[in-house]
């Protein structure tokens, strides 16, 4: 059984290649870390940053199958992993560390309001309704409106551009949602395959947008988000659907009896909830390629990968389906598939959103995150579904603000912390892109950019590795113990055979990690407002045919994905992707805001400005779904 | 190497005997847990006690040197661990268990004040001196005063006492610390080796006895503890000892810099600070019996341990030695020795104490304990060494409160929640000690007993063994890799091969066990006041020669010794034994209260009461000095 072969006999070969033997020399000695106080986090800091050196090649098809029958053999098994995580560096930097810090399980926040400019203060014991319509009143009469000048060579239909067309009987919630089911249907042609869907019922659907048009007919809408289509990850019970996690298998074990949180409070905002979204099987992978319910291809180049793990989310809000979806974010996974599929996504802090009813893969990482067609839409997605009930009612919760988008003065004195090691981590394009929309950024706000070095960038990536991968083993151990493997995925295998090699010292020097970043990012942001990164070291890259069956182990692209994410849920902190460009091959660019604690309201003024920017060299992707008649 | 040694083949066995193989039988299906909302806490719920069924028999002298080096082979160990731990239902209960909860990492509490009668509310940023005075503001005019007629047939010389001394000029500083080096020494003699301290410098002594003379000659003292004797367990930083932890090569790796904050704390008051008491090493057993500096005899009967692991401070206490000592509770630590050895062990709330400058053997369990004379004691002792500074500043702390045990009117209306199959799960003699002495104090006062059940008992001492376990692996490895083995007691060797074995999925099962206590306690606490238990299943257990070089292995008396210590550590709840009476072989029998969180104030006064009903029958120790001459 998986859970049985993921437990295994990694710690044998530890002694076995590690101990006082003859082959003792092949075990890695720990990284001594240096005392926090003692890092340097200035511009000039001689801590060395190490340049992603993953050792795994490309595996996919029959090798991936090999892979995982060596890996859930009794002997060879654990002596692969182990010399994996050895060549990954597991062991020199997390494993057998030398770590001062005691370990930080979860993130930690002040909890203190934090000064924002700009902002509207929300009353508090709002309904999602009143609130959504609050932020509302903080948008600009209209994108355009806020471009100043030449207008988008495209931009997909926004919430607002849904709602003005149903108060002024343009169209209705049922015309969109019948377009809606009718462009699902041509997007899974056997010519396309977009795979955007694991479940959507044509007849819920309907129900929903005859409801909501009833509404409109009466005069009497909700908020603005009513007749919107809204989109939901499998990773999130949403009614009338199973929450599979992107398995064959998990909603038999795990049913769904209720809405997540989040999903309820859309609902009481009148939104349609159009079905649920594909993703990584287990969300245990970045490419977006599910065996069972096939691979999201990219909007923007149907050869190419959606990434992921919430990429049905990404993909169908790129594609025009939805203005908004709802996906989940346990290691960048809202924000990958936003920036490779080109939209928004956006993360709050850690604890703004309820993880009520999100599937419980794990604990200290993951949350709901939101993928829109523009900033607008992501501020008004999240203040429906922000902060009620309050995930923990024993901390004070901040204030909550709502950026005031139509505010004439844009932010002053904004100071924007770039790690250059790290930031230049990334391909020539990507690296070219971000740095111009950057000093675009600076040039037209006046902002600065602080030189500032992010240590322990890598160190970082594996703790929150060994995190993720020890929460889910101990959070899927029952199902998995009941389960024969094989219905599982080759590639989820291989990963929950490395997940289940963790130590409880792994663990808890994983935390102590965790400890040292919070510190690091604590003062950085005593200087600066946010951190800039890109969002991804590399764009859209190839969906290969040979990995469709089995999903691909490829961790160079995955690691390179995932080299900005991890400080957003390691650290809780928010963050917040927009799309600044292209590279040469037309596919999309992310760049990265990360924020302090409880700024969301920054976060989505410098993403406004930015979008403001960039949007106007939008273009069309291969694949779109125009669901609103244009006059 | 110890550290290698211990992550060692676990998972191999794991797999070996558990998997699908023809042995799978042999592997322990995992208890499902109820979901909390559905556990009965009340008199009859059908919620199964399990008894202390340890399968493991007592082992000493070269069987546990046998046991060692089976544990430490490379095959048999893991296998001979896999079923201890299996016997021990460690599987069963907490590595496979289906646990609905998420996990809960470090204690929880509300961080608000609690309804307290009779107190004192201390004004914020007093120096610890001037908090000692406010608390001795709350005490009685005298013990004596205190007790309503009869006088005690025995009593130990309290702070207040040798305060007085002082300051009449009966004695002095001086005198008293020439009194304790020769009482020292003579405890020392081969007749005795009562072993009570590890380290001791008699310059210093001196030279702190001479400087609180003087501040007395010139009329000058600097609070009520100026010139008191205090001892402080060698697991806490107290310049200028190494801190050694019980071991000998712990104080080479990490020097001692600078005092603990809790023995600055002192320090500042004008405590006379005597050196560094004897432990079990790493704190890693219960019997206090040292292969490295002795086994630290009780005074009450030198032929039987003291209990540990703060066993030293315990029995300087008892044998007169100071009025006060510093421990470190972990799992029990301070109130397990104190109830051996007849005196007051505390343990306030998690993180009312600082734990900066004690050694982090663990990070979520353990904090500095208080071992005294009498209640008064431990109030004034607790006034200097609590809230300054805060441990977590990032969370409000709730007001401190001291008692008005000067207060004619006694606490009203107390509820004190009874288990009684967990209450009866004790030798004959503690359950019926503790009985009379419940009922006495109900009588007296009119305070009521309330029949519930505190549920999962074993479920949460093997969660917590888990915890302590996996903590201390992480904290030590670095330590362990670069030492011999040989350096290692023999019983402590075999505890750190345990400890090795747990997964992160063990530890996480644990957190969750962790959550699922929180909640049971806080229902319980919403009808009770306190907790009510026996301090310790057994009395003071025959010290026996076989054990005193290689330590012993007796896990049913050390099962029976923390049976009721657990929630004090895995949940940061506060507790204090006070002594009620004798078994029929004279030896102390310990009465505990726990606590909700910050009702530290409530704790002392019931123990203030409990005391003052049961101080008359004390009886003098085996072995006494009397440092303060009567007139």
């Amino acid at each position: 059984m998986p859970s049985k072969c993921c437990g295994s006999l990694f710690q044998f070969v530890d002694r076995l290649v590690g101990g006082n033997s003859a082959m003792g020399i092949l075990r890695d000695a720990g990284k001594c870390y240096r005392p926090v106080a003692d890092v340097d986090l200035g511009p000039n800091s001689d801590e060395f940053y190490i340049l992603a050196d993953v050792k795994a090649p490309r595996v996919a098809g029959l090798l991936v199958k090999i892979f995982v029958w060596i890996l859930e053999s009794w002997i060879l098994g654990p002596i692969v992993v182990y010399f994996l995580k050895k060549d990954n560096k597991v062991q020199r930097l997390v494993s057998n560390a030398v770590i001062q810090e005691p370990p930080l399980f979860v993130p930690d926040h002040d909890n203190q309001d934090v000064a924002e400019q700009s902002v509207s203060l929300v009353k508090p014991n709002l309904s999602p309704a009143e609130r959504v319509q609050e932020a509302a009143g903080c948008l600009p009469a209209s994108l355009e409106s806020s471009l100043h000048g030449s207008p988008c060579q495209f931009r997909r239909w926004t919430i607002r551009d849904f709602a003005r067309a149903y108060r002024s009987g343009e169209t209705t919630p049922l015309a969109v949602a019948k377009r809606f089911l009718a462009a699902v249907k041509e997007s899974e042609d056997p010519k396309l395959q977009m795979a955007f869907f694991i479940n959507f019922s044509p007849d819920d659907i309907i129900r929903q947008a005859e409801e909501s048009a009833q509404r409109f007919q009466i005069g009497a809408p909700i908020s603005i988000m009513d007749g919107i289509l809204v989109a939901i990850k499998d990773e999130i019970d949403c009614l009338p659907y199973p929450t599979t996690g992107g398995t064959t298998w998990l909603h038999k074990s795990r049913p769904c009896i209720d809405d997540a949180s989040c999903v309820r409070q859309l609902r009481s905002c009148g939104a349609i909830l159009v079905g649920k979204t594909n993703m990584h099987e287990l969300g245990a992978g970045t490419s977006g390629i599910n065996p069972h319910y096939g691979a999201t291809r990219n909007p923007c180049d149907i050869n190419k990968v959606s990434g992921g793990s919430s990429s049905g989310s990404a993909a169908v809000v790129c594609a025009g389906l939805c203005p908004v979806a709802l996906g989940v974010d346990g290691g960048g996974s809202v924000r990958m598939p936003a920036a490779l599929c080109g939209v928004v996504g956006f993360k709050p802090t850690s604890s703004r959103l309820s993880n009520s009813g999100v599937l419980p893969l794990n604990w200290t990482v993951g949350m709901p995150g939101i993928l829109a067609t523009t900033v607008e839409d992501a501020l008004l997605t999240y203040a429906a579904i922000c902060s009620d009930p309050p995930n923990r009612p024993t901390l004070l919760q901040p204030s909550l603000n709502f950026p005031l988008l139509n505010s004439a003065q844009p932010l002053t004195d904004i100071k924007l912390a770039k790690s250059s090691k790290w930031f230049n981590d990334s391909t020539i394009d990507v690296r070219n892109c971000c740095d111009r929309a950057i000093s675009m950024l600076c040039k037209q706000y006046g902002w600065k950019v602080l030189d500032v070095t992010v240590p322990e960038i890598e160190e970082m990536r594996l703790a929150h590795y060994v995190t993720i991968g020890s929460e889910c083993t101990a959070s899927l151990a029952p199902h998995l113990s009941k389960l024969d493997r094989a219905e599982i995925g080759w590639d989820a295998r291989v990963a929950l055979s490395v997940y289940g090699s963790f130590t409880s010292k792994d663990y808890l020097n994983a935390q102590r990690i965790r400890n040292r970043q919070t510190q690091f990012h604590r003062e950085i942001f005593k200087k600066a407002d946010v951190i800039v990164t890109p969002t991804t070291g590399v764009t859209a890259y190839p969906l290969l045919s040979d990995a469709l069956s089995t999903g691909e182990l490829d961790y160079i692209n995955g690691a390179a994905l995932v080299r900005y994410s991890i400080a957003g849920n390691f650290l809780g902190l928010p963050a917040i992707t927009v799309m600044v460009g292209y590279d040469t091959g037309g596919l999309p660019i992310g760049l990265q805001f990360i924020g302090r604690p409880w700024s969301e309201a920054t976060l989505l003024h410098l993403a406004f400005a930015m979008q403001t920017i960039c949007i106007k060299s939008y273009k069309k992707p291969q694949v779109f779904y125009n669901l609103l008649e244009t006059k």
